[in-house]
């Protein structure tokens, strides 16, 4: 995670400029001080977003000073201190908010995914995100979900391909689809056949996709169904679980899938409760 | 709410191009066709978002057509159908994750939003949104808790000053806290203080401020202190109750307080489960 | 006014880039000399804009250095010096004229302003400005009617509501419009409207507006309706005219009237006239 | 001028964002209505910066229609009618007020150079405007310096080089100063030279260079010095004066000289009383 | 490839205004005329970019009208037209340079890289690009590759990994450094290692890597150990030769190996020769 | 050239983002460590882009230091060290590739620029280049002509006005051409013909342009043109040729001509080849 790329920094601006508008009203009354502050946790989870906090603070006074107590990625407890801050009151007032928003939403995904994935310890099953993510935040919630133990799904349409129900049909069928796919795309690209039924899911290895996404399997459907698809292949293939409900994970996590992908860390989470207190 | 605003149409594109990235990889399987599709939810609350997810559709294709079944805002129950839309594959299938994310995201909010207004049904008092918001998306969800039945409480630190215990320390009075803000705000700026004790609210009302937010008051003590505040205002003062449990909104409501602000809506909620269906 | 804000910074660049184009052509002449230079006031007026000179010329080399002779907002005379600035020829001749251009304008706003305000010396009634500003540097002019004495009105259409006769007149009535834009505005926000007419006064007061613009009124016309509002209100509201010649400031000044607007400093004004010399 | 060029549409957007910002508070009351407006003048000038107009209200609502009454850089007098304008209700009422500031400070800038051009009728000499400009507003402002009859000098420090006293001395000498920068421009750029003394100018003139601005001469100064440049000159040169009182300009037009430059119709100039009427 | 991105309608705008700037100063002898025009090929090969010539003339004028008369990607001759165009000259003018400037570009890229396919006729063999690709047009030249029948590697450093000596002693060893990137990276994406001898060629293989490219080795050794790398992989691995001069192409091409990289086509290729003529 | 425009920083980031898109891959192998490398060169020619290599690498991290061992625009030779670098592991991976293109595309155009210049010595003749330039790179593009030895031509549309055939024929005349470019022109611009016939050449001087290119004429046509256009040019003009074989330069440089201009610089120059490596 680069949380010094052009594009965070792009978006640093825009955090500030969506909270700060034309100036922040109450400046006057923080009369040029100097002051300190410090993050506590008022719940359980894993802090992330550290790096994020600091650009935003600093952004606004290069000269505020973070010194971390727990490491990004971190699990923390309620009441836990996070991090001590010195800095222009300006600065501090000015970023508070945007800087808290960032953490907790982040942290919030972070949380989240590490509940699920101790769902999942001792399988060797991984827990990947979706595309399922807050318009903006792409790259940073996937860097949450890394940050509580799950694992990355591809990033966007352009670093994997996945073939769905409408491009098979569209193209005329699976071999069809996979061919146009792969005679434009970067060589180093892997296509990824999304089915809905073990038929589809065999012709997609027979068309040599090198994944197969398996939605809305039962466990006993899938624990039948991955045997005869790794036999059917000529070559180690990736089988990926999809539409499994959190409570059931155990259940998946032994069908001998490799993945199960979720989106719950992003569309089910509660932010994690952080507040920020001066002196 | 302007949907054709710069900022709105400069977020499209981000959005979009935050999950297209390079392009489609699919997009030779789509073979240059025009599609039919529609929305469907499968859960119920109140769908909004609506114009945002027209305006990405139509950035890829100005041509897509939308014929909305339901209006913006509206109460929706599992299985109803949104939406159709028809325009090329490349379109529906470009914008489609980034269409749901959004209004599933924004749905959510205003469902959440709905059930906490619900509660406060018949009592004359207004439940508002904070400044917690998902980096970025700011406007987006103050219109979404609009659309759930919600009031916004300022959009940022620009368009009303809220003073805090600091400000009061830093500025050293309430008094001459409030003095250094009016002397240098747009004179229709109102001044809120924040305020955690009796005290605190008193010295506000004395100082002239336009609306005290009480902070963390049990719903006994504001049923003593709000008369007593209102007796010693000179003219009619804005009295808000923050730090409310959502079960204990009733209990607030009845106290005398004329609005309850709570981030639940945004730091709580579930996206609302809708999905898109080809052909 | 916060000069570091990301919005200063991006108008910053585009200002040089508006004068440097593709590259100052007298950059070979300069020999990558460094060099002092000062600035000169060549008439009385009040200074305004040191800190986005500042950034002007750092933009171009961080090394220059700035040392400030008077006080950002100062009465400056003919012949004052008002800066010493040490730095690289190339930053210096980069951005003189971009400099100079801003703050002369800027001066000269500040400069205008103060002369209207020195006319209601005395009176309690403030100097407020309008959104009659140039395209592109609301912010700034509005910060130099600070430094000129003068007080700001809304800073645009999303911070205060002002109703004329066409939003009554679409609306129905003069309650309903109130009732339209209250229902949809952040709470904190003011609803004041323009009234031509003391009846129109009258009824803006009944349907509980929070201040009334009173247009194109005589000063005789004010002293008599003043106190009938007053008296008609129920709470303090705010009383403004506008209209008002430069030259008519004092007799307005004692209708009892709170504020006086007027777009004079910015649509009036000349530019303060400064100048760099170098050595 | 080019009211398509992509700087030109950045700059609408800018210049509606600084006044609407997070949405006009007024838009509810608005009632979703096509409406009928039109623009008066309020008093003497020549009219300019239409295409803008055009483009505010239409980056709103692309369906407004604006019928011209009166040509892109016409005379006008107080009660013409400029334009007639419909469209949505919140297209017209959002963008009026950065349509009026646009138009009213273009016009006033042509108008105050059409003044002074007309001193100059007969005489062939042309009145040039400087880089005197108000930031982000460089390329309208000298249009409507060419909308008032006055020619432009440079745009930048990138289209002409122009040395004054500070390159010379930095660069040993006039020639050495020249030879310096020629080596590096463009071949097509002229190089001119601020001349304070008759000497400087003849140096200039040794040294081959394509224009001298004498600055701040007196007109006999002039008289006497022109055909002595002119024969010194192996070639037609332009000479320019600059530092010359708009009272003077005549006195200054029969000296010979080619071009008078100023900054007035900028820095001096009121805003053209310009209002916009509905129904 | 999307002409229609947010990513490339940015760069036309940056494209036109590099060439514009402030105007065409030509534009007044331009008379507002609608004019005709075609291009024509002054010499052979493929011609590509004809989508976004065709965004860079409707950017000026959205009535611009083009009728090609050669596909993209087609074979030209010297004298073959390649498109009528009819429009505004001030359009046609104004982007003419840019258009052509973009068109010879790529052309020039796919007219070399379908002389270099040509060589590999027959062999099954794939001939690939490289990130050596001129700042500002990755996704365009990598286009043009496809457009001359190559196919592209990785689109940039996040797309694929590959692992270079450096990395390997970075990380300590091959396995860690693979293990290491894995670990972080979205599952689908493929890691690539970059051999400069046959043991880190096995060691990559060995470690699990999913293609190896072979850097500076000659068809002799290829052909020696391509057969022993296939045989030590338990899967199917992409086997990629670089370090490729033109003329050996085919000498490779029969080693064995998938994949040949070259930057070639942008490093060492010539624009192809279009005009435009008017009328 | 002024490397810190903000016209090159908004440049560096794209450069660097279209590479590293959503994050290098590799970081995690690289272990956050500091680390030297050095640049060599791989052919022999001129060296430019440096300050813009620096750039790339400081943008990703402030603290690269960066020895140059060669003068920006010197002549090497293969095997010469040109640079040694030290920073972090992940800056200089990161921005290795983006920095080596820049690099190694404006030295290809410096040292084929430095070619064609050598075949002029001795003839005064000046060698300038054109408007083909590769979208985006202007700027840069003409920086590596100049230090190449070369001179630059108009920098676009709007710093000089080439006049031509269609020009002529939509404005009536060449007189009226040129007086209707004049006319709305900054007085400073150069009006320059563009002639493919000897009395188009005439017609231009006799119409007063400034200066006229010759297109596509013999050396021997050229030899006789010459003189009688200078005779009948009333005042000093600037005569070009363009259309001019490389192997031609030395015979136009004798027919009395100023500028050959010529486009081979950019549109048939290959990369210098560099290489970067590390230890």
């Amino acid at each position: 995670m680069d949380w010094h790329s052009p594009a965070i920094c792009r978006a640093v601006d825009q955090w500030l400029e969506e909270d700060i508008g034309r100036g922040d009203l109450t400046a006057p009354a923080l009369q040029g001080r100097q002051v300190v502050a410090h993050w506590v946790s008022k719940s359980s989870g894993r802090f992330c977003g550290g790096p994020g906090v600091e650009q935003l603070f600093q952004r606004l006074d290069p000269d505020v000073q973070m010194d971390w107590l727990v490491d990004e990625g971190a699990s923390v407890r309620a009441g836990d201190r996070l991090v001590e801050i010195r800095g222009s009151a300006s600065a501090l007032v000015g970023a508070e908010r945007a800087a808290l928003n960032l953490a907790m939403h982040l942290s919030g995904i972070a949380t989240a995914t590490a509940d699920l994935v101790s769902e999942l310890a001792g399988t060797g099953v991984q827990l990947a995100d979706t595309r399922k993510t807050t318009p903006g935040l792409r790259v940073l919630e996937k860097y949450a979900v890394r940050c509580g133990g799950g694992c990355n799904h591809r990033m966007g349409l352009d670093d994997a391909a996945m073939l769905k129900e409408n491009h098979l049909a569209w193209a005329g069928s699976m071999e069809s689809a996979i061919q146009l796919v792969r005679a434009q795309a970067p060589w180093p690209v892997r296509v990824i056949v999304e089915a809905e039924t073990a038929q589809q899911a065999e012709q997609a290895i027979q068309a040599d996709a090198d994944a197969v996404l398996l939605d809305e399997f039962t466990p006993e459907q899938l624990q039948k169904l991955i045997p005869q698809l790794r036999a059917l292949a000529t070559r180690p293939i990736v089988l990926e679980a999809s539409g499994v409900q959190p409570e059931q994970l155990r259940a998946y996590a032994v069908t001998g899938i490799d993945l199960i992908s979720t989106s719950a860390p992003v569309t089910r989470s509660r932010w994690l409760d952080l507040s920020m207190r001066f002196g």
